[in-house]
């Protein structure tokens, strides 16, 4: 405590010094851009309309009056929410300011200002005692971080407007004592490699910049140097001081970042931390430029939004890797802002314009001008995403998160995570993968479980399920050993390690492989599973093919859940729905799980087709007769209904080595208005493992129509150049690369 | 069998007399309809967008060939999907002939219906043994009905194009024979009151009028006269033969239309219906003007039409009453050629010609054209769908349908049904409700238990889960007494009754009403359920209030379910979820139903609230603490997946005496987006019973911001003039007419 109390001291000493010499606003909106939007003001449609529907908003706040309530509430309560629109509200009627120089705007923000400079200095603590980071507007200091990252830009844009009392008083009851509240009184929330930190130090970051205190922006730069402080959990259980780490802005740029702009807790975090990277970016380029945020490790920050606009379905949607709640997407304000940023600060990629064109709306700066001019010219060109392999790990050598896209109008999508733990919001699903058809989940990934800003649910917080349910691996669509969770659900152990890359092959836009090793999920259990999305003219739509090698020292049970949607129409294998419902199992997800029925087929493959929105899929998955084929639903042990009750189909084998080898269809379609069933059968007569190894992976695919194909998949070796020869059955096939896939 | 055999001798003979004295095409298209279709092509887009469009389906199977395959699939298979196409493709084909004058369109009907005369004489039924009135073409005559009103069409359109031999030999070995098969040989299938024998009737009537054959004309507007035949059931469990019942086209028109165009058997019904009616109504019209069809009772095609596009949601989808497969709606062809059929031969209501422009194409015919021409010279006016009682009945005497929708852009839509059984196709839903926000249902009638036209589930057919779960009383939001469906279930009984309307009175569009009483589906227990639609300014949209009094000689146990969508955001009272599931009840479709949890509330009303595409929706319910409140969800003994997941919320009383009285909100809403969520609460504090009789039921609903109103309902006396006064704990109550509401 004394130690904590000192650096206030010093800071404080440091502070003092600066002065009043920088010119306003010069964080995100800059004299010149100013200017620039003034002289185009109702020319550029897209800006136009943003202003005004910003105004609108505005002016209806003004309206209502200036509300600064003693904090109380958790998220979804009223002085939360409250505080969270005067933020935003402020924010934007600095802006207002500066381009309608209406100085209704700037009293509108002073006058909220003061209120929170009167209200400041007496706030203890957050009487909401859940996080391990208590801030004093909210529950938690990344809110107040979010409050100060927005209102150090409005303070920018009125900064000019005040007097230097009034300057002076806001800095010295407000802006200083929050800024040290948010670094040095909490360095547990401050210094960490965490977005929660990056939130701390861009608050700071941005602060400074306006009050042009070096000091404060070396903290917010490179953290709180020295500091020594016992290790512990933060609420989501993730590590909050790591030996020897690095701190501040730059490492939150550095550590977390994969040289692809990867983000290692995921595209709804990723999402979430973009803003306050990107607009900390523009602050610095404005008024620090010698930092050349844009260029920092190779450019990482528009890598990122390049990475990150790649991880969304065919609607914009984020893919659920991770705790990540479902239906966000790049119409998120935070988006719109990266994006404009991105377009003005990188190189005028014409790409972002078509995405900005759909966002609707631009940042109220001269990047947004810029892009809203880029859109009125008629720039735009399709932002066309392809099949990517975006690494993980500070060094991209962390595993990757593999992206196959059909070619036809990103009609299907298949995402399949081989990467790191994630930090703390990382779930157990090394080898996981989810499919989309035309936008819409195939096979889910189930995303969190949490309603975020709900207040009845758990004050919007993360719910007990998400532990017990979100994380587990039997939530995820990848193999499950003796219904353990990988790495045995242990942060710690998960932490160590990541899956590793074998082959991510895209050039051949009909057979689209990625394939991936897991080592350490189960010690003495080699998975390695390859996902080839085919384009093939004796299939209506392309297919997956899925090979799941598991080779273990003994025999385990292994479970391969499919996350499904929509109802059976029909199973080529017998099996029974159970007359009371129990759970498949106690612990590790399972307890979560309704079984409704099992069965087990007597050929070598079993098939199941489902419709759903009005499309058939099928799935064909390779059996012995040992194995069990079970129908379960999520949603036991849940004594608030906080899950979604979705159903699953899951393949179970007691083995030591295994090909759970599958076929995905999509296939015809129904009209409930023509009432036609077109196409509603799949197309596949047998699927049989003609071999499963560690070196080798073949599968024998016969269709309907008497056609019959050959995969096989080299496991221990991918060269592209190498030669293989094995004989199968009698008869010997030969090839060079990694596979081989040809008409028997 | 002797008795039939006479009848088509005594047919054959009258046929025989009759020559080629007609001109044509005289049936649907006229030459007059042909002269000005041609004068204006080109010139009327949404006619013209129709004829593109079916050129160039027709044109493509033609490219492919003829195929008449010899008759073997059930709905779904081969053969049945191919005859099917065949039939369409013929009447669309003979239309081109004679809009386009190209042979081509001509010789392609006309090979293929040599080919059907090569193949029909030797056909025996069809193999598929599953119908009680088996086809030749396909497994029930139903659908070889289809095929020949579809192909009278054709014929007629190529008519002329024929030499007089083509002419005798398609008639003597094809259609005489296929109208004497679909009548005197299955009198079970053409005698009836039924949309079969409808379709039988229109079969065998169009081909009469295109052969100007007038006894087969007069048995299909009359029926086969004199028949004598031992009562049965159809595949259905509908009655065959009732004594006494006349037969034929006209008497399918005046028994299942009550007076307001309501189709007993429901919307799903009546749409299918529609078409023969409304086809051969325009036939006869044309051929055969003195029959006056569409004056026929009243004009009571031309209502049912009216009535048909009333009994849909706001995106047009029809109500899920009675057997009814959901997402059916008035997109599909037979409301087509409906809404044109109706605005030519109607009195042109220039509403119908935005269904029209909606629905994107025109029948192609003079009716098609003269609606285009409306569309194209803007004349189209909005069709409001407004509140409705639409009678049941053939006299409008056998209860009634209710709607009620909130004036403001049909945001909500209640449907009540207090009608009669509906015959073979009718549910055991006495005083039954579903709700709809913005053209999503709140909650739900569950529709029928088959997937149309989907062969691996039955063939397309019926399931058993339609009679086990579909039918039963427990599927639909209605009291059940004694876990006993209405009528116990039994087809005879309920066939006596129907429900009787109480008050419909929607003059005050802020307080909309209809109440019905039913006495006969529980002997010894009055229901009598009222619904109020209540815009006020207390509540952000309409609210529903829900009075369902229960008035009993002993005391039963009764439920009251609500089947509701999305997922449980939080409940005001405590209850548990069981830790094993088990069914809620044994038979009448509890067996259908897991129960998931149950509790109670120590209040005098229960709130639950729930999300659903991102809006919450509330239900405030009076409780007692005896009372059970049941969480379920529907999928026991469902050994094929036949039935939806569905979940349901159960209000559960024991006693002689209750007023289920219940609110139902719309509140709030969330993005996933910008995850802000509005107005997530109720804003109900309490709902309390003052008063429950077979005279009076009364509540006081309190709301949070400290309002209170009373509802009372005068339950046996609906004068709107007649004074009332009640003393409630002390207060005293006057008022004139049936209902009371006015804050406290
Ligand atoms: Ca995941
Ligand atoms: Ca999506
Ligand atoms: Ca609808
Ligand atoms: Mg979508
Ligand atoms: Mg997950
Ligand atoms: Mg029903
Ligand atoms: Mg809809």
């Amino acid at each position: 405590m004394l130690y904590l109390k000192r650096i206030v001291l010093i800071c404080c000493v440091l502070v003092a010094q600066s002065g009043f010499s920088q010119e306003h606003p010069n964080l995100i909106l800059t004299k010149q851009g100013v200017k620039d939007i003034k002289a185009n003001l109702g020319k550029v449609p897209l800006f136009d309309a943003t202003l005004a529907e910003v105004k609108a908003r505005v002016d209806a706040e003004i309206e209502k009056g200036i509300f600064v309530p003693v904090p109380k509430d958790m998220a979804g309560g009223y002085t939360h929410v409250r505080h969270k629109l005067n933020y935003l509200t402020m924010q934007e009627a600095g802006v207002l300011y500066q381009i309608l120089g209406d100085k209704i705007y700037a009293i509108y923000v002073r006058e909220m200002l003061m209120a929170y400079a009167d209200l400041y200095p007496e706030l203890p603590r957050h009487p909401q005692e859940r996080s391990y980071a208590r801030g004093k507007l909210f529950w938690q200091c990344l809110n107040d971080s979010n409050w100060l990252v927005y209102t150090a830009q409005a303070y920018d844009c009125i900064y000019d407007y005040l007097s230097k009392k009034e300057v002076k008083h806001l800095e010295k009851k407000l802006f200083k004592p929050m800024a040290d509240f948010l670094s040095v009184d909490t360095p547990q929330f401050f210094n960490r490699i965490h977005n929660h930190s990056t939130w701390g130090n861009v608050a700071v970051g941005m602060i400074a910049l306006v009050m042009d205190d070096d000091a404060l922006l070396d903290r917010a730069l490179y953290g709180i140097k020295d500091l020594k402080l016992d290790a512990g959990k933060d609420n989501d259980g993730g590590d909050i001081f790591v030996e020897g780490q690095k701190a501040g802005f730059l490492a939150n740029l550095e550590e977390p970042f994969s040289p692809d702009g990867y983000y290692t807790e995921g595209a709804y975090y990723q999402r979430y931390a973009m803003y306050p990277f990107m607009i900390f970016a523009e602050a610095l380029q404005n008024a620090k430029p010698e930092i050349k945020p844009f260029e920092h490790k190779n450019g990482v920050l528009l890598k990122g939004v390049d990475a990150l606009l790649n991880l969304t379905d065919k609607d914009g949607e984020f893919f659920a890797l991770n705790d990540s709640q479902k239906g966000m997407s790049y119409f998120t304000e935070s988006l719109v802002s990266a994006v404009d940023i991105a377009y003005y600060y990188g190189d005028k990629d014409l790409s972002l314009l078509s995405i900005a064109k759909e966002q609707g709306r631009v940042q109220l700066d001269q990047t947004g001008l810029a892009v809203a001019i880029g859109v009125r010219e008629g720039k735009a060109t399709p932002f066309e995403k392809k099949s990517i392999l975006l690494t993980d790990g500070a060094n991209g050598d962390e595993g990757a998160i593999g992206i196959l896209r059909s070619t036809k109008h990103d009609a299907f999508t298949l995402v399949m995570k081989n990467a790191a733990q994630g930090l703390s919001h990382g779930h157990y699903d090394k080898l996981s993968f989810s499919l989309f058809h035309e936008g819409e989940e195939l096979f889910q990934d189930y995303g969190l479980a949490r309603f975020v800003n709900i207040e009845q649910k758990n004050g919007g917080g993360y719910l007990k399920e998400n532990k017990t349910w979100a994380k587990q691996t039997i939530a995820h669509n990848t193999i499950i050993q003796d219904e353990t969770s990988h790495f045995n659900g242990d942060y710690e152990i998960g932490s160590k390690h990541h899956s590793d890359m074998y082959v991510f092959d895209v050039k051949n836009p009909d057979i689209q492989i990625v394939s991936a090793k897991e080592k350490n999920a189960y010690p003495g259990t080699l998975l390695q599973r390859t996902m080839v999305m085919l384009n093939h003219s004796d299939f209506e739509q392309p297919v997956v093919l899925d090979l799941m090698q598991v080779n273990a020292d003994a025999k385990h049970q292994f479970d391969l859940p499919f996350y499904y949607f929509g109802q059976i129409i029909s199973a080529d294998f017998n099996y029974n729905k159970d007359e009371t419902l129990h759970t498949l199992g106690k612990a590790h997800g399972y307890q979560h799980l309704w079984k409704e029925g099992e069965g087990g087929s007597k050929n070598e493959s079993a098939t199941l087709t489902w419709r759903n929105n009005n499309t058939f899929y099928s799935l064909t998955t390779t059996t012995s007769q040992s194995d069990k084929l079970i129908f379960g639903r999520i949603g036991a042990n849940d004594p608030e209904y906080n899950l979604r009750p979705d159903p699953v189909f899951i393949v179970r084998k007691n083995t030591d080595n295994a090909l759970f080898a599958s076929v995905i269809e999509t296939h015809g379609s129904y009209s409930t208005v023509s009432e036609l069933a077109k196409n509603a059968f799949s197309n596949v007569k047998a699927l049989k493992v003609l071999q499963s190894s560690k070196a080798y992976s073949a599968v024998e695919l016969t269709l309907k129509n008497g056609h019959t194909y050959v995969f096989i998949m080299a496991n221990s070796n991918a060269s592209k150049t190498d030669k293989h020869s094995i004989a199968i059955g009698g008869k010997t096939y030969s090839w060079t690369g990694v596979y081989y896939f040809n008409k028997l």
